[in-house]
């Protein structure tokens, strides 16, 4: 049984801020092993980073076999079904035309006096991929992490998957093909995150590290953050789901679980203008569980984590999506392009009833790393953004400098910093002659 | 007497690297402490805060004194003299029409089926501006902070700001005012970001933290980064000049050492292709550091920090820039636009003699929040976008469905994720009736 609320109940705000402030990940501190992995790794490289693959993935590399040589990679490819191989393929293509439409233009123009402002955007020199093993090794996560790259620009772009007893993921492998990757180390955990930032005789380092992880590739990500980039510390999975009557409670069903079977710590939540409706919701979500695979994993989080919530109207519902935040946020009802636009605060919106969720982790197009824990309140997915960097640019000419100069200086000694306003000084004094 | 180093000597490379991996900050390990604060505020609210004011700032407050009254900041304000008002203004005015031009526009298109994609962006509800107190008490810093934000939208606007002694800063208030900050808080320290990440009865929580502080604030904003979003942990300021003979010595000097006058850990490196230039410059800053106000701090991090590397050509002179990744970059050369885009890694590039550093810091309309320690490898000064986030859009149709759902079904079935997969085929199965 998920949680049932219902915005005219007595005890609503308590029940709706308790279910918001749900703690629901129980993250092991593994901080000071993952700090002992990192100080390992940077002081003897890849001897470090071969024994602890030994030890945690149970696989003997050296040095000269710490990545895939190139005809292992394409033999792993080829083990690929054709219609996997197919739907990756479109997969990729759509993920980058969507990704093409985000790269940012330069400026450039003249200000009131003359002087050149502006900015130009590159590419990061190298970033690096991780990828999980074992069940979250998903091959999306690649494309979806590495095509915003390369469509950046980005020169060198490294995965580091471990392959736990060996056993590598083919669709891992081209989808790492697909999107570009120049190498794909078989090392994982905090010493593949360590490698990444720090490089070994090996592995040279890059400046960006993306993608999601286990504890102890978190906690090794915050480690490293200044040193490199990173992206986002990804929570559990989120869905919200806003639907009037006019849905099948099957389908609703089908897509509150599909973040459910991610992970017990997912959340689902359905908010409904029909309390009926829900009910059924809820009664297909019970039907489905008997049944689904991950039917265990699945029904922990809807038990735990899952909420029905009864609102009166549509207003009501937009106000709540907003605490909430999303991760991802389904509109089916009538007008969703309406109710999206009295929403501000989501990762991803699916519009109307045909688009199911499942579609935009997949093949829609826009990235699937969305921000979770209501971090769309500050935050954005991944784009090529992550993967591009800003150098702002100014010229000024004598007469600028001549017109703005003087309140630089102003500025200057207001702030008791006597050489910069002596450096404005030195140049005005000239023209001055 | 500053690194002297010349891209001719055999020992070239091992000293220039020794110059990049230089560690300048002694931070002092205060996360424990700044832990104790962050839940302290959380436990005790308002309470914890004014202790911990009484404590650090010997200021005794109230809740309802937490907050400058609008007539005490106007008060502060009053005092600010005219000229120093007028500096600002003209400072705030270009800021904003800089950062106005970094406004990203909300894109849709139609994708090859029907289907609808695109994103949307929107400002982040509230955002909190640190500003140290004591002498890096900076209103241009206040400027540069809060106009991104003000430009972005944001809708609730607030500055915290210890006030030691009861002391506070009327330019630092004039700026807030003049960039649309709502409530300027006269607390400091990590327990002014825990009350701005956390809220207190007084302080409403925000959603991104931003402003630079001292280690106390650093590392109070790791802490909190997750449950708010922040800008960049900011380390030492560095500038590298990059000079031909065809400069005045002493301009270049005065632009080392304004970056020199900030911090005895700041880094100040000329590149030169003329070895005679950079002795003359070497000096110019001997002289002028005998007279500067702040000559001991200035004095401390050219002795510690400071460089004069000799180059045989530009083009050295741009690998050497590209490896540093300077924060603020001066092209003192005929063609400054062409060395430009020989570089790809700097903050902020000021070109031709005519601009020095220091209108950036000010006057000329960029940021001068910006990436130090070599990040500007992978990141950008503060902008506009720092402020907003974007949310992904994604509308099908039946027939985009149709067209593109049997590949993620697919993917979610190599993925194991059967739910997924199951969410696309009932809505195709309802098509195929």
């Amino acid at each position: 049984m998920p949680h049932f609320l219902s915005t005219a109940d007595a005890d609503f705000e308590d029940r709706f801020a308790a279910l918001l402030t749900m703690k629901r990940e129980d993250s092991p501190d593994v901080d000071a092993a993952v700090a002992d992995i990192i100080a390992d790794v940077r002081a003897r490289g890849d001897a470090a980073v071969i024994e602890l693959t030994s030890k945690f993935d149970r696989l003997d590399l050296a040095p000269e076999t710490l990545a895939f040589g190139r005809d292992e990679w394409e033999a792993e490819i080829a083990k690929v079904p054709d219609d996997e191989r197919e739907a990756l393929e479109l997969a990729a293509e759509r993920i980058r035309a969507y990704h093409a439409r985000q790269m940012p233009e330069n400026e450039q123009w003249k200000g009131p006096h003359g002087e050149t402002l502006g900015w130009r955007w590159g590419p990061v020199s190298a970033a690096g991929l991780y990828v999980p093993g074992g069940l979250a090794s998903y091959p999306s996560s690649v494309l979806m992490n590495a095509i915003p790259a390369q469509v950046a620009g980005v020169e060198r772009l490294v995965v580091t998957a471990p392959t736990p007893d060996g056993k590598a993921n083919p669709l891992v492998l081209l989808a790492a093909k697909l999107a570009g990757v120049e190498t794909v180390y078989r090392v994982g955990g905090a010493q593949a995150i360590a490698a990444l930032a720090y490089g070994t005789e090996t592995i040279a380092p890059v400046d960006k590290i993306t993608g999601p992880g286990n504890a102890f590739v978190a906690a090794a990500k915050r480690r490293v953050f200044g040193r490199v980039g990173i992206d986002m510390i990804a929570g559990p999975s989120e869905i919200l789901v806003i639907a009037d009557r006019g849905n099948d409670p099957d389908w609703v069903a089908l897509d509150l679980l599909s973040q459910a079977e991610h992970d017990e710590s997912a959340q689902s939540i359905l908010i409904t203008t029909d309390h009926k409706f829900g009910l059924a919701v809820a009664g297909a979500v019970d039907e489905r569980l008997e049944r689904l695979e991950r039917g265990a994993i699945a029904g922990a989080s809807w038990r735990d984590f899952g909420a029905i919530i009864t609102v009166r109207n549509l207003g009501e519902a937009a106000a709540l999506a907003d605490q909430i935040a999303p991760e991802h946020l389904e509109l089916c009802v009538d007008d969703p392009e309406a109710l999206a636009a009295n929403i501000s605060h989501a990762g991803a919106m699916f519009l109307g009833k045909w688009t199911p969720e499942a579609i935009g982790d997949y093949i829609g197009g826009p990235n699937h790393v969305l921000p979770t824990a209501r971090s769309a309140r500050f935050s954005s997915g991944l784009s090529v953004m992550d993967f591009l960097k800003r150098t702002t640019m100014a010229k000024m000419t004598p007469g600028a400098l001549k017109a703005i100069g003087p309140a630089a200086e102003t500025l200057a000694r207001s702030e008791s910093l006597q050489a910069h306003g002596l450096s404005v000084r030195a140049r005005l004094d000239q023209l001055n002659e």
